[in-house]
This record gives structure tokens, sequence and C-alpha cells, in this order.
């Protein structure tokens, strides 16, 4: 019986220790409004049957639109009908009056007004704001407050006044490389608008892949797309789909390099003879437009003018990016044109191409915007320079009167923590000294999914949640940086944007029993739990054959959250414990953890001889069960007031560091804190493993 | 240090006893084929990148099209990506070669040849079939053979011939009480193939909405609909997406009675003056056709028309089931009509309205079908009876000559268990004394939908996984009654169709996250998984306020499982506990189970004060908390080899008497085997409580 009750406060101090962080914030807010008023004295205004929106004296037609959406995420999260919740003709009865001053404008432009103000009492809600779009920010935050509560669902009495830092507030997502479906796009678009992004930076064209259809040059998708694009009527859905929701579209067709599918329809584009076939391997390759070539400018011409017309946005991204320039080297004819235009290196001519397609972009009515590599003195003021180099970059731009945008520190490919990317401010390091005119020219940021390793599937797990840290960043106060702040917070919109369909959690589960023929996971999860993808580039380093894409996506960490949330939460555990932050249960709750993976092994092993993709993380699972054992052997040794002998200790310092090594691709997260734990049982000074954070490469 | 090791053996073991069961059957095929040659000793084929698919020499155009979507099956099922797999036009080398002998028809027929070969070696497959349709059931069957394994995922070497039993198995998805958006029905259509079901009966017409769009008659969905309703060219895209999946689509539309919502915008057709709104109430009502005014056959005559064009399968359902003759009785002309017309009660004015609707289903060349109360010796044979009354019902009609699928016992938001499901034979009791020759009148069955508890979120766990173990009553042989092979093959299945997109699985966390908002949900998923809906029709009887369609379905019992599969597995290990086939590691994990229901309480109360939904639940979670107490104490007796004494016998019995009791709507399922341990542990002979099965109605 002694052994079933300790079970059983295993199990209770399990609840009640993971509540704990998330009661940091009370409000479940993301990103942090400017101005929180919040009144927990006053009743709730309840979100009933009866509930109504009342619209005010409309000045915009689209407002009766964004109030259906809203409603229509109301009902997703208090589990409501459609025949519930109405619009009202009559606002003085409404529960959330809406009033925007003007309307947002037809084509969404940069630099908008954003703000809004939001009164919550018991006996209703006002929502004002100067424009549609600060509505539609503001009913967000609405949605964000309804909790449920003693008498159904309800809204906490709040006044908050809001807006944002930045204007740009982007999510690039690479559809090039692994297409992704317009249903992917389109449950992204409620992600963003969720936690008030509003810029989509579609990533359309690749060596992979070409993914819109032109009607002017059918081969490039017909060619260059394996049948894998977007119908020019699934552009304009999704664009009027993201433009209900207050986001921006911007199309990227990388040029003059990453353009190898265009070649397989239109080979006389590139700099040297064909033909040529889609790209399946990953990497900077050769192929690249020839910049010598009239007839290269007006197949150009003409297309980005389809384009133009296609993408209503004021902004035109080239990309720009890695030109190797073998082409050109390899091309007597231009080296000859390089050595007539005093074109002295590949850099110049390929400014003397961007300087040629920016007049091409303007001309059909649209701002240019590239990756850092297009910023040449040449160019006019008016581009926009997406920096993936860093703060730095942007700040040399910005002194040269150049506006940028932040996407170096905010690469979800990378499968850096939320922490980190949190931590990076498009107003940090290189751009800390700015002047407050120079810091203008700095419009926000863009977190970047780039898909060599993503599929439809598990695509949403690398983008949520880690992407709402970035949109805190981005949107909220440059001092709202408390970490553990945003873990509660964003691990409470983690849960929060399964509404939208978004599959970074529900897919989880699936994708393990796949690896186990559908029979009990509960020893995989275990492990996967607590590992991470490798770091930064070092997937490919690791991998034992070429990767292309054709390799299927569908192993350990494939499924593996980029961010462990276990690791983390034992992590902090342990640095608590270690210095001396001990609560009732803390022990016992590090012990269940480490007893859980001790035993994991001996529950995987069955399976991993049935099947090759749990024979593959076994070595992970043997350490992680030998972890489990030594920090368990640690802490009696510290509960007995011992000191862990010499040879113990060297022999398990050398398992943590064994343990800290990839293997399939994966790291074990919680070989450092479990060093710490055997360092302090033998009254060592507990040190970090350096890891995984500097495994990057 | 003893307390984890025990832990340890608990988790072990939990894992070890819970795949036992699924071990009945090695093969995960359901339904199980008419016969099944396994060779386990020989290599499988592994399912490789370079995999291919080959047509022979196809005489159907469409079987390339059945070849695309298998492959695309294919790869959610194993992860893999869509440039993968190809269908080859060199048959010799492709490692699956698909034959169909006769194209399947245009338009899908009853009673079409869905049989199939199927050869499996570890070189390659072939599938050989009479018709595409047959090809179609194949793929189904080699998609459930994919099974991860040492090299990758793989086919073992089988060869199976199948052929189904019935040739109508349906499944009726009501979207006249609740509306299902597309993407619903498109899951579900790919649930019902995978499980070789080839009807969808799409129930379209409610007194709570009309929900198609009919353009001779636009008030009907205008006015009938609250704007949710299919278009014609959605109706289009749902019945090419099931035809390529070899499912018929048969529309009913009932009448004369359940059909308020027509009256909204059609009064004249009612028996009595309007206007008339949308019902929001469940139940019968008094709104019914006027079977006596010309004017009324003139409308249904250019309404069948049009759907009869709209929908091409030879059936049409004009439902025909509850009229309470309140407005016939009350309407002066009505009843001068029937005695002018010697009608001499309101069944025969059903009668003669039914002969003339019949007339009117056949002028636009289809066959009528109905629901008992349509069966009348006017019509003739070659209408379909479909039964909610049972297999006398459908006897009666077979020895009078008409055709017939049997509904009762399958009505899935009655909430029944599978096994009861499974255990109704369209051939058994009132059917099983029919010659061969009338039995061939019994087409098949139908699993039922109704929609009054169900919403887009949670209709799916309705349906599945219980609508597989009738898809196999339908399609396998009559003695194929196993019930443990088939729960094993069922719980296989559940998970297998989440590759589909269907969120029986997925939506369940999700919608206890609401509950708790987001924060944990251990304690409140403990219950969860242990509680079922009342059954029958008890939910409206044991109703607060009276639900109607605006009520919300977002409370523990929209979210509870029909059939609680830990109950079940404790049903199960408490048997086999007490009939003494005591294996190693058992009574741990009952012990196991007992303590976290003990233990539930504590964690669920903390949450209870801050949320309606969890609030109501909290005496089925005191509950649940007394019985796992009560059964750990019952097993210290029996372990001790003690008699429990008869004032605590008594006080426990007392104690699972009131747990098997309804609250919140919910029953506690494992009430009853922790009375059998009671009662064990005095000496007792164990017996089962009358419940949940009987608690019906």
């Amino acid at each position: 019986m002694r052994m079933l009750y300790i079970v059983a406060i295993i199990v209770a101090l399990a609840v009640s220790l993971t509540t704990d962080a998330q009661e940091t914030s009370s409000l479940h807010l993301m990103p942090w409004p400017a101005s929180v008023k919040s009144t927990p004295s006053s009743q709730p205004l309840l979100i009933q049957t009866s509930f109504s929106v009342g619209l005010g004296n409309a000045s915009d037609p689209a407002l009766r639109r964004t109030a259906e959406i809203f409603l229509n995420d109301l009902r997703r999260h208090t589990g409501s009908l459609p025949l519930d919740f109405q619009i009202s003709n009559d606002p003085g009865n409404a529960q959330l009056k809406l009033k925007s001053e003007h309307p947002s404008k037809r084509i969404q432009e940069l630099g908008e007004d954003e703000s809004y103000t939001l009164e919550v009492t018991s006996s209703g809600a006002e929502l004002n704001a100067p424009t549609t779009l600060g509505v539609m920010r503001g009913l967000q935050t609405f949605l964000q407050l309804v909790e449920i509560g003693p008498q159904g669902f309800a809204v906490p009495a709040v006044f908050i006044e809001d807006k944002p830092r930045f204007p740009w507030r982007g999510l690039m997502i690479d559809t090039g490389r692994h297409f992704m479906p317009v249903e992917v796009i389109e449950r992204n678009l409620d992600g963003m608008a969720a936690v008030k992004m509003n810029v989509f930076h579609w990533h359309l064209s690749e060596n992979q892949g070409f993914r819109v259809e032109s009607k002017r040059f059918p081969k490039l998708q017909e060619m260059g797309s394996d049948g894998l694009f977007y119908t020019q009527e699934q552009v304009r859905d999704v664009i009027a789909y993201a433009h209900e929701r207050g986001i921006r579209v911007i199309p990227e067709f990388d040029m003059p390099g990453h353009s190898t599918s265009w070649f397989v329809g239109y080979p006389d584009l590139a700099s040297a003879p064909g033909p040529y076939s889609i790209e399946r391997k990953w990497g900077v390759f050769d192929p690249a437009m020839d910049p010598t070539r009239e007839s290269t400018y007006k197949f150009l011409d003409e297309f980005i003018g389809e384009m133009a017309k296609l993408f209503p946005d004021q902004f035109f991204h080239i990309g720009g990016d890695e030109v190797n320039g073998k082409q050109w080297d390899a091309n007597p004819k231009i080296q000859e044109f390089m050595r007539a235009h005093s074109l002295k290196n590949n850099a110049d001519l390929q400014a003397y191409f961007n300087t040629r397609v920016q007049k091409i972009v303007e001309k059909h009515g649209k701002t240019m915007e590239g990756w850092d590599e297009i910023l040449r003195p040449d160019l006019p003021k008016s581009i926009v320079i997406q920096s993936w180099r860093g703060q730095q970059s942007l700040a040399d731009a910005a002194r040269q009167g150049y506006r940028g945008l932040l996407s170096s520190g905010y690469y979800l490919d990378l499968m850096g923590t939320a922490a980190s990317h949190y931590a990076v401010d498009p107003f940090s390091d290189g751009a800390a000294n700015l002047s407050d005119q120079e810091k203008q020219k700095i419009l926000g940021g863009e977190a970047c999914m780039w898909a060599e390793y993503v599929s439809p599937e598990n695509v949403d797990s690398r983008i949520w949640p880690r992407t709402a840290a970035m949109a805190e960043r981005f949107w909220s106060s440059q001092n709202v940086t408390d970490v553990n702040s945003m873990y509660a917070r964003m691990d409470h919109t983690s849960k929060w944007l399964d509404a939208y369909g978004l599959t970074h959690n529900t897919n989880y589960v699936p994708m393990l029993e796949r690896m186990t023929d559908g029979s009990n996971i509960s020893g995989l999860r275990t492990l996967a739990d607590v590992v991470e993808p490798v770091k930064g580039y070092a997937r490919e380093g690791l991998a034992t054959a070429e990767p292309t894409s054709l390799t299927p996506l569908n192993r350990v960490i494939d499924a593996a959250r980029p961010e462990s949330a276990t690791g983390r939460e034992f992590g902090d555990l342990v640095n608590r414990f270690l210095a001396g932050q001990i609560k009732p249960g803390m022990e016992i709750q590090i012990r269940s953890m480490l007893s859980s993976w001790r035993d994991s092994e001996v529950q995987l092993s069955a399976s991993a001889q049935d099947s090759s993709l749990v024979r593959e993380v076994m070595p992970l699972s043997h350490d992680l069960s030998m972890l489990g054992a030594a920090g368990l052997q640690a802490l009696d040794y510290i509960d007995r007031g011992e000191k862990a002998p010499e040879a113990w200790k060297s022999q398990q310092l050398a398992l943590a560091q064994r343990a800290i090594q990839p293997r399939a691709q994966l790291l074990l997260t919680v070989a450092s804190p479990v060093q710490k734990l055997i360092q302090a049982s033998a009254g060592d000074k507990p040190t970090e493993l350096p890891f995984p954070k500097n495994a990057s490469d």
C-alpha cells in the first residue's frame, strides 16, 4: 500500500508543479500588449448563447466580415455552434461593440495604423480602433482573454491600450523545396493572425520547384513543379484569406540563383546550355540566370508583369541570395560582357542584374525587396533588405538610408529554442547604436521556415509555437523580455492554436504510432519527449545517405519537437533544486522523471526489433536509461549527505559526455542537468555541458 | 529506491499487458477477408522509394486514378513524400501489379462485383479483380498490410481471396440537425473506403435544416438552412470524391414529415397555414406535407426531378418516418379528402402519399427507398426498405418480395459498444429462418449517425472506430464473430484512420484542454477515459435544460468516447484475475489503475472551482476515487487471504450501486468490475451490475 501511496503523490505533484510555472502571468496574452490594466476583483463578461457583436456606425464594410471571422473563432474556442452568436444590428444591446474610425486600405499597406483600445467590464466590452486593422488585432486580444470560468466561458475585466512596435511582422514559408498545399498555408495564416503577425512571405520558387501557375510562361509550372503548384485562383484565394485577417502576402521569386526549376521549361534563361531537370538535392547549385542577355530581361519583364498583377502587395521579393557564380565563370560570352561593361567580379555582375530587375519591378508599380546580397549603392533607397546576416548588416543599410528587416536569428529550420529567438531583437547588437531616425528604417522581422526537412505533416510543429515568441518580439515593447513569462504564455498559446486546425500538437502521437505500427508508444514517447533534432545545419553533415526531396520525413527526428518541453522543465527543476529552492514534492518529481527514463529502454527494446525507425534511436534510449539511473544514484548520495566517490563520478560524467553526442541526428536534452546532479553529488560545482546550444554546426 | 523500482515495474507491465491483447491476430485486416493464407516464414515485400504500381493492360481509365489515390494513401501511411512512388508504364517491373478485367460502371451500381485476389511475395504483389471496384477493395487490403519492419515499411507475404457478404454496406450521416462541412464528409468517405464500405447515405433535410441548394426552389436553402447548406457544385464534388473511392451516394429528403425547414420558404406545402420557422428543438413535430393537394405533387415532381439529375445513383431515399398526423387530424379539408378516397387512417393517407411520390421518383428514373413505415402492399416490389425496426420487419418485407437493409442495431448516436453492434447480423433473429432466396432480398446494412448531439468537432468520434466493426459485419463471413479479435483489430484500425485526417483521436485532448483553460488535464483525462455518455435516448431525459440546435456541445459528455477503452481493458483484467487466469504483473496493473482513479479527484478538484464544465463532473470524480480506494482494499483482503467484513462489503456495494447512476449524463464504466472485486474479497460470487448496457432508455 505504501508504494501505491507514493505513486499517487508523484502523480499529484506532477500536476501541481507543472501548473505552477504558468501562474507567472494570469492572462494568457501573446504578444503582450503595450498596456494592460486588469481588475481581477470585477466580475467577468460572460460569453453566453445570446452573445452579440455590434458594429457601431461602421464606416468600413470589411468590418462585418471581420466580425464574422471573429465569431467563428470564438465558436471554435468555446465549442459553440454556428447558430448562437450574432452580429447585432442594434449595437446598443451588443455585448461587444466594435468601432473603427476609418476603413483599412483596400490593399493593405506597410505602416497602416494597427492600434486599438479594448475595455471589458461585466456588462459589456468596447473595442475602438482608428482602422479596421486595429479592430482585427483587438479581437485577437479579446479571443485570447476568453477562458472557462465558474459560470462558463468569460472574459475578465480589463482595459488594454495596444499598438505594435514594428510595422513588419512576418513569417516566410518556403514552398519551393517541399510543396505545401493550400490548407497548410491557410491554417498557418490563422496562426499568424492569432499572434498579430501581418506579413506572409511566400517563397515560391527554388531549384527544387516552381510553385505558381504562370499563364504567360506555362512551362514554368508544367515542367518545373512535378505538378505541385498553386493555380492563380488558389493564389487569389490565399491572398483574400490573408487580407481578411490583416495579413499582407509578399511573393518571392528567387533570382538569378536558386532557379534551376525555371530552366527545365526555359533553358535559354540559364547561363549554360540545357537541358535541365528539377533539382532533387539540397544546397547551393551552379545554375543561374544569364544576366548578359536582353532576352532574360524581356522574359522577366513579362513574368514580373504577370505576377505583379496577381499579387497586389506593394512589395515584390526577388531573392537574390547565394549565387555561386560557376556558370558565369565558365561562360566566355558572359566573361566578355563583364569586361566590356567593366564589371570586375560576379558581385558586380549580380548588381548589374539587380539594377535591371529593379527597374522592371518598379515599372510594374512595385517596390523591390531582396536578401542582403542585393544591397549595392546603385540601387534606389526605396528597396527593402531582408537580412539573414544580422543586425550589423541592417544597421549599415539603415545608415545608407535603406529600409530593412531582420531574419537572422529567426530561422525556424535551425531548431533553436524559443528563448534563443526571443533574445534576438532587431534593435540590438549592431543596430543598438542607431539614431532614432535610422531606427525607423528597420521595419521589423520575419521568422523563416526553410523547407528541406519539413512536410505538410510536420511543418506546423517547426513553425509553432516558437513563432509566437518571435511575434511577441516584433509586436511588444523591447523591454518585454521575461523568458519564464514568455514560456508560460507560449505553452498556453500552443494549445490555443489547436483550435485553428494547426497540427503541431495533434500530429505528434500519430507520427510516433506509425513508427511502432500502432502498438503502445509509451516507451518511444518517453524518449521522443526529451530529444531534439540537431541544431543549425548539422543534420546534413550527420546523414548516413545524402538526403533529397524524395527522402521520407517519417523518423523520430521528424516527429521530435525543435525544443523539448520536458527537457526544459527538467532542467529548470534541477537548477532550482540544486540552488536550494526546494519545494514540497520537487525531488519526487525529479525522481519520477529519472526513473521513467531509466525504464524506457526496456519498454522500447521490444519494438526495436520490429521497426527500423525505432531501432535507430536505441543508442539514445540506452543512454537515456543510463542517465536516469545515474541521476537517481546522484540523488541518493545527496539525500544521504554522502559524497559520491570519485571513481563513480568520473564514470558517470563520461557517460554524460557520451550522451550529448548526436545519434540518429538527435540530441538528448537531459544530459546536462543530469551531469549537474552528478557533480553536485560529488561536491563539485555544477557546470553546464556545452550542449545543445553550441552544437549548432 | 524500492518504491521507484516498483514504479518501474508498473510502467513496464502496463506496456506488455496492453500489447498482449493485440496479438490475437497478427494481421490488422478489418474487415477480415474471406480467405487469408499467410506465410510468415517468407520475406516481406519492402516498400521503398522506388516502389511502383503497374497498371497492366488496363481496360478502365479509372484504374489510373485509383492507383493515384492508393499511392497518396500509401504516402500518408508511411510518411513518404509526393515524389517517390510512381505509376509505372512498364508493369513488368512494378512491385505491385493491378489488373481489372472489366471497367466499373460509370455510375456505380448495386451488386457490382467487388471481389479480388491479392498475392504478395518478397519480390512483388499482384492484385487481380473482375472490376476496378474490386481493385479498390484489394488496395485497401494491401494498405492495411503495410507495417513498419526491421528493414522499413513492408507488406508480409500473403495470398488473399476476398469478396463481400452483402452488396450494401452503408453509413448514414444526418446533416440536417447539425450541418457538417464538406471536409467532414470527405474525411469520413476516406474512412468508409478504408473499411470497404460502399454506400454513403446523405440525410439532407430535417425539421432543423434543409441542406442542399435547389435552383428551382431556392427558398428551400435560403430560408430553411441558416445559410448552412451544400451548393450543387459541392454536392457534385462529394459525389465524385466518393465515386473515386467506390462509394455510392444516396440522398435522403425526408417527407412528408421531418420537413419543417421546407415550409419556412414554402408554407403552402404544409398541412396547416404558416408562417413556419426553422425548428430548434429535437423530437417529432407536427408539421407535415399536405398529401391531398395536387400542388404538393407538382412541387415534388419538379424538386425530385432536379435532385434526380444532381444525384446520379439509382436509389432515391424519401424518408417517410415518424409522421405524428396531428396536422392532418386538424385539417378539415384533409379529413374530407380521406373520407372521399376511403382512406381509413393516417397510415392509409401516408400510403397514398407514398404511392404518388413513388410514381414521381420512378418517372425520374430512380428507385424509391424509405424507412419501414413506407412498406405497404400497394407499392411496387422494386422499392427498398431501410429498417430501424429490426430483422423481423426486414424478414416480413423479404417474404413479400421487398428488398431491405438493416439499420436497427446500428445507430451510432445511441452510444452502444462496438461489440453490441457487431453482434447484430442482418441474417439473425427474425431473419434467421428465411429461405436462401428470401435472404437475397436483404441487401446489407447501414450504420446511422443521427446528429442531435454531434458537431463537426466530435462527429468523427461517434462514427469511428465503432463503424469499422459494422463494416466487418457487412463484409466478412457471418462466422467472423470473435469479439476479442474484433477489438484488437478495431483498436489498430482506429489509429490507422488518423492518417485520413479523421479527428476521433486527435480532437479528444484539445476538447478536454478547453474545459481546463489549457492547464494540465491529467486529472480530467483520467476521469474522461473511464466514463461513457448515457445510452439510448437517456441524454434528453437527463438534461437540466431542454437542448436545442444552439446548445454548445463542449462538455465532458461531448468529448467522452461512446465506448471507454480503459473501462473495457479494466473489466477484462478483473475478469481474468478473478477467474484465476493470473499473469505476472496483472495485479500490479490493476492496482495501478485503481490508485490513479483514487487520486484523480484531488487532481481534478483544483480546476473544478475554475471551470463550470469540470464542476459538473465532480460527483463522478468523487465516486471514481471511492471506487479506486474500494478496489484497492478489496485486493488487500484477497492478497491476505482474509475475508472482507460484511459491514465493509455492504458499504462498498452501496457505493458501487450509487456510482452507476448517471451524473452529468455520464456513466462510470468501472463500477461493475470494482463491484466484482468487492464481492470476491468477501467470498461472494462476483456479479455484473445491470450497467451500462441496460441503462439504455
